[in-house]
């Protein structure tokens, strides 16, 4: 059983760890930066660092594949190192290969603005991938690092989706013809992400899953339509789940230094999103109950909650 | 046969890196950082990476004592990335470990003035090595990176060798017994150094040297005493060669952020240095000439040239 979660935020510390190991995850991609420059990406490695050596029992950071492999057949749960914005490479195409010498082996393209590799979702207008965004996925390809186009614009990520040489990820994201939300993804981009070998992650996350986000047996029902839509080979989990963070965090995701509003959020104007139903981890083998009580049988089970997930990372992972 | 050169500095382009390949070396350690910063260090990796794409069938970045033996067996160079100054961690303890993982694998404690770690051969006092230094020293062990003392002053470099648990370096400076200066090394400290299983390499470097670097007979000379001092098995070659370096470079090494004065400078005063006998890493052959003209035997020429050091290099980049 490899059990995976495409991303989560959040504060870690070992109850939370812990609830990993008993949610039967062998791998959980975390984010260490929003809007972090390379230092501070730095300085948030380095506490990984030291979160895992607290916890080996527990936990190993990631360097590839295998390492989920063998994390998972030891009881324990791979840590991912992913970012959620290119910030970690202050721009310089050169810093893709030390970011992943550290360990980073996820990076979305864009968080919440556009910048000097493309559009976000989020902005008015999306002009697709920069010169300089291109050669950031071919270095990407080239070491390993997995593309995430989760928050990343519509052109942008049918452009990144094109000149990928290996598969790319929206690691937490809805259909977008499922729940109309900017953040979710249209059908036309999920058929050109799904038809190069690439995976959609579906996110717990209640603001983008609208009203399949009011319980577990809805969300499984949301996942049941997106394999209708992709297939049951193109389907993943990424919770999106966001363990311990004090609201000083929610402000420094959304704010960010791009803005001097406090207000900017994630929530549809005048929305006051309810409360998830997946509030930890550990409920991992509840949500494996609630697919199987929507129909998917044990193979397609396991597809969905990380053999997916598994056969992307391997083949990203191991570089170009 | 696997000769190494322990401490280089100075601009490489095509040319440079074919002379190390004619010249025979299966190992060069180069400087990456005299005063720069992590992100400044990064970018001068970043550098490295791009030399060695363009130059792979001449060297290879090493990550390890295989990858120099390999690159000896291939009739390639191995450059292995070091600083001569701990300014790429920052002053964090975490950053060690990040800098090893991008490829630094020897770094020098202290540069020409006092920092965070202890004291540095220049300044008028030297406190030893500090708790924060001591901490450095124990995580350098852990990871695998050389503790070069060069140019740290001699109560924090013997500090060094008391808290190193594995063999450290001074990787390019000479006995002050035999030319005093200050960046040279008492017989004390050197025979605390190899009792601790260090080793020395003989700086060709004229400032440092005195008469004994005015030919290579004289210099060889001076090998000859240096091994008579501390042993046959302690004694490798650490250049301080300078190939294709401008002024301004020689500035910023002696000047760096520390002083407004442009006169600083490693010679003493007064005193114009001769020209180098050792112009290029393709003299490297003469050198073991010089080194059986002064009496050494095949074996011991071979220990000089560099098994000596790749013995050290194998057990420390091992890690702890």
């Amino acid at each position: 059983m490899f059990w995976v979660d495409g991303l989560e935020c959040g504060y870690y510390d070992r109850p939370t760890l812990a609830g990993h190991v008993s949610g039967q995850l062998a791998a959980v991609t975390v984010t260490i930066a929003f809007w972090e420059d390379t230092l501070e990406s730095m300085d948030a490695i380095v506490k990984w660092h030291e979160l895992a050596r607290q916890n080996s029992d527990l936990v190993v950071i990631a360097r590839s594949g295998r390492d989920i492999i063998e994390a998972g057949e030891a009881g324990k749960t791979a840590i991912v190192l992913g970012a959620q914005n290119s910030t970690p490479i202050n721009d310089r195409i050169g810093f893709v290969e030390l970011l992943h010498d550290m360990g980073l082996l996820v990076m979305q393209l864009t968080y919440n603005t556009q910048n000097a590799i493309g559009g976000s979702c989020y902005d008015q207008n999306d002009n697709g991938l920069t010169r300089f965004g291109g050669n950031v996925i071919r270095e990407m390809n080239r070491v390993g690092m997995l593309i995430d186009l989760s928050h990343v614009g519509e052109r942008t990520g049918r452009d990144a989706i094109a000149a990928s040489e290996v598969p790319v990820a929206v690691t937490h994201a809805n259909p977008r013809s499922l729940y109309e939300h900017p953040r979710n993804k249209s059908d036309r981009l999920l058929k050109e992400l799904t038809e190069a070998g690439g995976m959609l992650g579906l996110a717990a996350y209640n603001n983008i899953s609208g009203p399949y986000g009011e319980s577990l047996a809805t969300w499984c029902e949301m996942v049941a339509r997106a394999v209708e839509l992709i297939g049951i080979d193109s389907v993943g989990i990424g919770t999106d789940l966001s363990q311990n963070a004090p609201p000083s965090h929610r402000v420094w995701m959304r704010k960010g230094r791009w803005t001097q509003d406090e207000g900017v959020g994630a929530t549809l104007p005048g929305v006051t999103p309810p409360d998830l139903w997946l509030k930890s981890t550990t409920q991992f083998p509840a949500v494996a109950e609630g697919l199987a009580t929507a129909g998917f049988s044990a193979d397609e089970v396991d597809k969905i909650m990380g053999k997916n997930w598994l056969r992307l990372y391997e083949r990203v992972f191991a570089g170009n």
